[in-house]
This record gives structure tokens, sequence and C-alpha cells, in this order.
């Protein structure tokens, strides 16, 4: 398996149209790296954002400001410490801050998640199929915290052809015995993956992974497979 | 940056020696995957619990004993519902059921993690340098649930020869502005990476990374650096 980040992605504002963007720079023609089939390209939420207009005004000094944005991108807030709220977003997501980005973003402004992430990934998948003609599996990733550990890892917010969970409930181990609660997120170990190739501080908003079993590319969406219903769900 | 899987590990048992196996499986004169210099080599949890003897007999149908066994693992017991409990092991970990392991072990036993993954890994570390003049940093990977997302991924349980967390506080984003909050788990997200290729119905139990940062190469360990002390924590 092999991981690769894409550069030359450069500014992206509203105007930007990803799946030309995209199509341009792995195309045939680039000369450089290419999306082949049975490719999955990971981008990031703030490209996807910048692209459909999630930029909102926000002083990055008005705390009440941020509460008040925090609020309106939730449905519920479990935590709060001081300017900290980790809360449950519209799409379902429980995150820090409602997933609102300061950094890599004009002063002034905020980056919200997009409206429907598997709808973002979907369309960029479409658009690349047809200006291409490559059947690739699109992933929206986003950098989360974690409960008990520290330090960020980038998970899946949205994707498209690609099953982000593989169940291998009833499958056998090495023993012949089944294996149990054993359902991987593949979609979320792509995305990590893929983070290791990008890093924040740079201007690399996307990467390749190449090699993945090809037996992942089914149905399946963020929102329908990986997030956690509250009634399932021990610590909300 | 390009990941491998391991073939050829074979079953483990407390005889096993883990440095001289991965040395002639990933020596010179193995003739196929080498491990060179700057590799990470991830190597799961199961295999390293076989090889330091932390197998136990334990019925599997007899659901008190493994109640029993897992408190006996742990510190702290932070959910339960029906015979799934959420507890924190004595290293600190938080997951299911004491990450104790039923699957890919003998009829009539489970896994136990290691004692301290962090000293196993800096021991398979240190024989790998020794046995192969090779310098490279061990991971010790475990399969575990999120709170509030379907499907399992793996983490790091255990390090050495790396930082686990990449710390950019401080660093600029491509704005010019200075990112904030932004701690990455490099550890996490190339155990990650690695899981794509080794598959849990698989005899697959290790892999090696190659085309990590170099800077990452440095200081620290997972108990020390991403285990999150229960002050600092928001769901305990």
């Amino acid at each position: 398996m092999s991981v690769w980040p894409v550069h030359g992605v450069g500014e992206v504002t509203a105007n930007t149209d990803l799946g030309e963007l995209f199509a341009l720079l792995l195309g045939k023609n680039a000369g450089g790296l290419m999306l082949l089939d049975g490719d999955v390209l990971v981008v990031t939420q703030k490209v996807i954002s910048k692209a459909e207009g999630r930029i909102v005004s926000l002083d990055h000094g008005d705390e009440n400001a941020k509460a008040a944005l925090i609020e309106q991108e939730s449905v519920r807030i479990l935590r709060r410490r001081g300017t900290l709220m980790i809360t449950e977003t519209t799409h379902g997501f429980v995150c820090a801050n409602a997933g609102i980005d300061l950094s890599n973003v004009e002063d002034g402004t905020a980056a919200l998640l997009p409206l429907d992430p598997d709808r973002s990934a979907r369309r960029l998948r479409a658009d690349l199929r047809r200006l291409l003609g490559v059947d690739i599996a699109v992933i929206i990733s986003d950098t989360f915290g974690r409960t008990w550990r520290q330090g960020v890892t980038d998970i899946a917010i949205g994707s498209a052809g690609i099953a982000p969970i593989l169940d291998l409930r009833g499958t056998l181990d090495a023993n012949g015995r089944e294996l149990v609660a054993t359902e991987v997120c593949v979609a979320d170990e792509i995305t990590a993956a893929a983070d290791l190739v990008m890093g924040k501080a740079s201007d690399i908003p996307a990467a390749i992974i190449r090699g993945c079993d090809q037996s992942w590319f089914a149905e399946g969406s963020i929102g329908e497979d990986v997030i956690r219903s509250p009634q399932d769900d021990l610590f909300r």
C-alpha cells in the first residue's frame, strides 16, 4: 500500500470547482501523480468547506461570538471546560467546538463543517469519474481529539465509493474460531494514513492511498455506518 | 510513504524470541522485505503477549470468570452493558474488557495485554539494532473501539524510537497564523495505516511503514505522552 501527498492544490475559494481542480492536478496530462482506478482520494474538510462557501465571519478574540457559533452548529452540548466545548454537531459527530476551524482561514473568518460531507464526497467522486474516467473512492477528512488519549488524529467525516466499516463478524480467525466484535473502520484508518503525508502546517490538503483491498469498494457512508446513534452510546 | 505486510511470522509461543524471529524474516539474508534505517515496525499486541507469556486459562463460556479477569486487569470500571465492560486498565488505557482478547488464541485461553508495552517495544527495537544493525522505531498495536463512532481501529499501546505526539503548537499555518490545539498523535496514525495491510482474520501480525518524517524519530513513549491523565479527562 502506498500513500502520496497531492501537491499544488493552492488556495481554494467559493468559486473553486474541486472536480476541475483535482482533474487538472491528477489527470494524464498533469505529468505527475495520476489518479488510477481503485485509488482512494482523501481531501481535508477545510478545502471542501471553502469550496462550498461554509466560511463565516468571526472575530477570533470574541469568545461569546465563538460560543454562539458552536451552539448554532450543534444539537447537544456534552461538556464544557473553559473555552472548550464538546458538542454533538447537526450531523451527529461528537467533537470539540462543533468542528469549527480557525486555522488556515482568512483573519476574521471561521470554517464550518460541510453541511453533508457524504454528499460532498459523492459529488467529487462523480465529477472525477466524469472528467477523468476513473473509478475511485473519496473520503473527506477532519481532525478530531479522542476521549482518553492525548493528541488528535484525522478521521473520515464523509465518504463515497467505499464501505467505511469492514464487517468481519462471522469470519474465522487463524485458529478457525469465529471473530467477534470485529467491525473495522477502514475509512478512519485510511484517513489516518493520509494525514501522515499531509501535515497540518503545510498547504497539502489531499492525499491518495493506493493498494487498498478492492473488496472495500462497496456501498456505504459515514453518516449511515460510522456515526453511533445516541441510544447505543455509553458516554453521551 | 509505503506500508508492507510482514509475512511468515507463524505461531508465536512463550518460547519465541521475537528479536531473532523478526531478524530472520527481515534481515539481508531473508531475500525479501528488509528492515531499513528509519522504518517503523508495527507488531500486534497478540504476538507480544504470547511471547511474553501473557496467556491465561479461561473458559470462554464462563461470563463470571471473564468478568473477574477483566476486573483483575483494571483499576476502574467506567461502564458496563450486558457482558461488555469499559474499564481503565492497570496501564491507564480505557478500552473494552481491559484489552483481553479471545480471538487468535488457543481454546480455553485468553491473551492479556503486555505488562509494559513501551518496554516491549524498547526491547524489540534494541534486539533488532543488535542483530541487524538497523535504527528503526517499534510500535505495539492493539484494536480499540471509539466512544462515538462505530467500528474499531488499531492504535498504539507501546512505542520506542518515535515521539508518539508531533507537537505543532507554535508553528504557523499557511496564512502565517499560529496553530492551536495541534498535537498530532502520529503513532496512532502510523498504527492505523499498518492495520490496513494486516487484516484481523489473517496471520499477518506485523507491518513496516517506510517514509515517515525523520523528525518524528525522537524520545517518547505511549505511557508518558499519549495516555490522558484522569484529571485532564472530561468523560471518566
